[in-house]
């Protein structure tokens, strides 16, 4: 590992180490620490916190040309790199790891499903400074310069500033021009979900497969939520824990009666 | 489905349709109410909330011999099967969720990991009541019978009282006898840990390889977690949300400059 007086950056994703988005992220990486990339060898989206435990791992280093940093891939998932990269590769702790920048978002209750996210947690988790970066465009040829500058200036953020341990930083970025984009608002996760349709089909061979689909439905009105921030087209950042405990209910549940 | 004024209870896991645990939950949940069981056709640990894109989805009725009631397996992940339950198979909203019983504990942490949890947010998010069941008890072959009446007393408690929308519950029991079990703690997911070791090895083809191994490790001293509670063989249940919005951290982070 190179042992400057830089940040020590590690950069993952869940489209896969050759997406668009990613080289973005460690294109602009590059300008502000000493950066080491783990990412999958293959598209992992949707993968959620997934690790590989029935299986078997790979690890291999990848030639990127335009860069002097050390890159790799490896055959898991987005988690699966981050873990990969603290335990196997790194021989320090980094100063921040950033996932993504992906290709579609990942507000509201995409966090959940979202591999870029389960990485950027996994690096929390790990006492890792760490941030998702979304652009709200899942096309792989999708235009991440208007994005740039946003994203440089949040990293230079939290590198400043640090982050608490127990959180992670959601960043998601509207599709939008250099000029459309607002600004940045401070967020809380809509309260929207999918509304599922299985695209039912039949296979050459007679038997019956479904394709997931699904309609993005939010209910939620508050101006304070990701949904409307990227709606009026501001880059969202919600500040995200991995504490799932709903500690407002406990009292209420010490009054239920469970005696056996 | 079946149509009486019983509460209709969907089943799931993801150990697979076959498990111990589950067969245990479907017990149970019979003594209750009206049963539909969709699980995976194989063992699905550690999928987290992973959900299949890019992957064609099958289901298939699945015949067991001691019950009346439906069941299904399909070729997906945890949350594939609530989301094929809710939208494909079943013809109205079931009343309650039972995911589990899982073989392995889903404290701490942990739960994040676990698809047994996953598929209870994902109904949870569907509006549906919703509880994760697991034993701390790995093996194939683990005693359930310990934890039979406690888990059908916490069902009981929530068809009786209802759930909030937001939460479900995270039940996890410590592998005893039913004598030594001490009763139930309501608690916060412990500030707990996984650190890895990847077990590197070479394949018959000389190429390296990972299995990914750790140990969990456990700083958190509080008294109120799941932790010291199935230690102290009580069992433990934690409200968990998915709102992942860390709310006490937005005001510090609107003090942030991220003007452009």
């Amino acid at each position: 590992m190179p042992n400057t007086n830089k940040p020590l950056i590690l950069v993952t994703n869940d489209d896969g180490i050759t997406a668009k988005g990613i080289r973005t992220l460690i294109d602009i990486a590059t300008e502000l620490g000493d950066v080491v990339v783990v990412a999958p060898d293959s598209p992992q989206s949707a993968m959620g916190h997934a690790i590989t435990i029935n299986n078997t791992l790979y690890l291999k280093e990848y030639t990127a040309h335009s860069h002097n940093h050390k890159e790799y891939t490896t055959s898991g998932t987005p988690v699966d790199c981050v873990k990969m990269a603290s335990h196997e590769i790194l021989d320090r702790k980094p100063d921040l790891c950033l996932s993504g920048i992906n290709h579609g978002s990942n507000s509201a209750i995409n966090v959940i499903y979202s591999g870029t996210m389960s990485a950027a947690v996994e690096a929390g988790i790990e006492g890792i400074p760490s941030i998702g970066f979304s652009l709200c465009d899942y096309s792989a040829d999708a235009d991440f310069e208007p994005a740039r500058p946003y994203v440089k200036q949040i990293i230079e953020n939290v590198l400043d500033k640090g982050m608490p341990k127990g959180l992670v930083f959601n960043v998601n970025i509207p599709k939008a021009t250099h000029d459309e984009i607002k600004g940045v608002k401070i967020c809380r996760q809509a309260n929207a979900y999918w509304v599922e349709e299985f695209d039912k089909r039949t296979n050459p061979y007679g038997k019956d497969y479904y394709w997931l689909t699904g309609k993005f439905v939010n209910d939620d009105k508050g101006e304070d939520t990701d949904e409307w921030a990227l709606e009026h087209n501001y880059i969202s950042i919600v500040p995200t824990q991995y504490d799932l405990t709903a500690h407002h209910y406990i009292a209420e549940l010490n009054t239920w009666d469970f005696d056996n």
